[in-house]
């Protein structure tokens, strides 16, 4: 049986660059740029929590690092490193060469090196830890509390695949197999806005990424910036399995409740100046992404959802909540 | 039921020094020391596994983040800021808040301020993980590579008192309440030598802490810089309780197993020329910090401990590794 460190050696040691001193010492280091700060967030991720224990490994060690990438993104840094904290009930060589690939592959894209980390055997389940590192300019980091008075609203990509994916696996909602086809790859390959974060860096104000869901995380920055929004259902990007099945399969509100509260999303919420639409626009064909105008910053606190017949939605869907579920 | 996002407002938002943007948002930022680099490390500490499920919550945030800065330490970096992961199987006020209360003592005693992290509900047991963020001169950072031929070994502290704590614990060798009570600090208070490594930063050559086990541990640096070396077992630091149960409570291979091969005990391991002596000596008497001489390092590969007669010991006790136990 390989030891502990045997595998750490074997699959999480590939070279890392220049300036970058890589795992194998008390501590990884890294220097930034001169006059950039550190950007820095972590993500814990815990089997039957957030993942299932049947997991394709290679789409685990992808999101694993994902989630955390989209956090750079949503301030607008860019990766500088990574490190992976490991907890597993058992060596499997297989299972762990294969969370290997779908990491570095993600963190070579990125130039996000790993440079560190801790691996140890869980009696429970799979347990894993990211930690991210990038560097920004402090004073264009996108921040939550920077909405403005009459910022238009956009969000990156499409929405409501993961969460309606997530369902059917749970058991939540019946399963339709070409449904769970077209929305597996949302749910278990999501991929980090970390180009489109960086280019938006000098024409947005605040920024989110929508890991716990579209009102939940707006909500936090209309809450950080001390104002409130108004949101437009027709406007709201649906994944477009969704839109096919706008009068079939899902019910409305398990629908409604996928787009406006669904998490594990990983696209970029953000505020901007009407003034910059056009520099949105052209930044958003350039990178291929999508980017929708979805609503407005106002005064009044709070957040409206208008449904597609123009009325206020007075039963919003609740938010995702770690603790409440 | 408190919420997620109150039960981490409440406990975890302490403000922070100026220059550290804190949780909040999707990344904490923070700046270093131009000419500086960052030095980072992430432990990952699971109940069952690191710590007992009936520990005092006050204790496992002390040791949470003790690990950690004894990372920092081993390096002779300057802690800047942590991140926090914390899975739990429920909310608990009282348990989160003295654990809170004991992590933030710690973080303030070394100006470690928390700036970020990750709170979720675990289906298993208690999930920590813990990164911290320091700053070091790229030039002075203690490396594991960096033993010298000639060079004298030294440990601070004594040893062996963790390990026969955590096996009276776990039940593994007959409960002495006397030893336990004597033993049972230096595992579950650690004190890491965040200041000694600091200073030691511009004399020593290379270090390590001892978390897997002296053995280890020193067999790290040895790898890692080419080199051998020879220790003698009645140079060892002892535990003043090991001291006094030397010829009473302990079978000798308990207590040789204890210090040679005992994790957990977050003493710093380095190696210095025998010019430094006297320096090292003064530092470790300024800080009130024993330091002792425990061998040499020499040119033949692999590392020989010679007993108290003067004999190599034939068959050293195994090292700690995570998978193996």
């Amino acid at each position: 049986m390989a030891t502990e460190f045997e595998l750490i050696k074997r699959f999480f040691s590939r070279p890392v660059s220049a300036g970058l001193l890589g795992g194998g010492d008390d501590c990884a280091l890294f220097g930034i740029t001169p006059g950039l700060q550190v950007a820095t967030s972590t993500d814990l991720l815990l089997e039957g929590r957030h993942f299932f224990s049947d997991v394709d490994p290679r789409s685990l060690g992808h999101k694993a690092l994902a989630v955390n990438l989209s956090d750079l993104a949503a301030m607008g840094a860019r990766p500088l490193g990574c490190l992976l904290g490991l907890g597993l009930p058992a060596i499997e060589e297989a299972w762990v060469k294969q969370f290997a690939d779908g990491f570095y592959a993600l963190a070579d894209q990125h130039g996000c090196a790993l440079i560190g980390g801790d691996t140890t055997r869980s009696l429970q389940g799979i347990t894993l830890s990211v930690t991210v590192f990038g560097e920004v300019e402090p004073t264009l980091a996108l921040r939550r509390n920077a909405a403005q008075l009459g910022d238009d609203i956009w969000v990156s990509g499409v929405l409501g695949a993961a969460d309606i994916a997530c369902r059917m696996l749970a058991g939540e909602i019946p399963l339709d197999a070409a449904l769970l086809q077209a929305t597996r790859q949302a749910l278990e390959w999501p991929t980090p806005r970390v180009e489109l974060g960086q280019q938006l860096r000098s024409y947005a104000h605040a920024a989110i990424d929508v890991s716990d869901g579209l009102l939940q995380d707006l909500g936090h920055i209309l809450a950080a910036s001390g104002v409130g929004a108004e949101l437009h259902e027709q406007a709201l990007p649906l994944h477009p399995a969704l839109i096919d099945s706008l009068e079939q399969t899902l019910p409305p509100e398990v629908l409604r409740r996928a787009v406006l509260a669904g998490g594990d999303v990983y696209e970029l919420c953000l505020t901007a100046a009407p003034a910059q639409r056009a520099m949105l626009e052209k930044i958003a064909q350039t990178l291929g992404i999508a980017l929708t105008r979805i609503g407005t910053v106002h005064k009044e606190p709070g957040l409206v959802v208008y449904d597609r017949a123009g009325h206020a939605i007075t039963e919003l869907p609740g938010g995702f909540d770690h603790f409440r579920i």
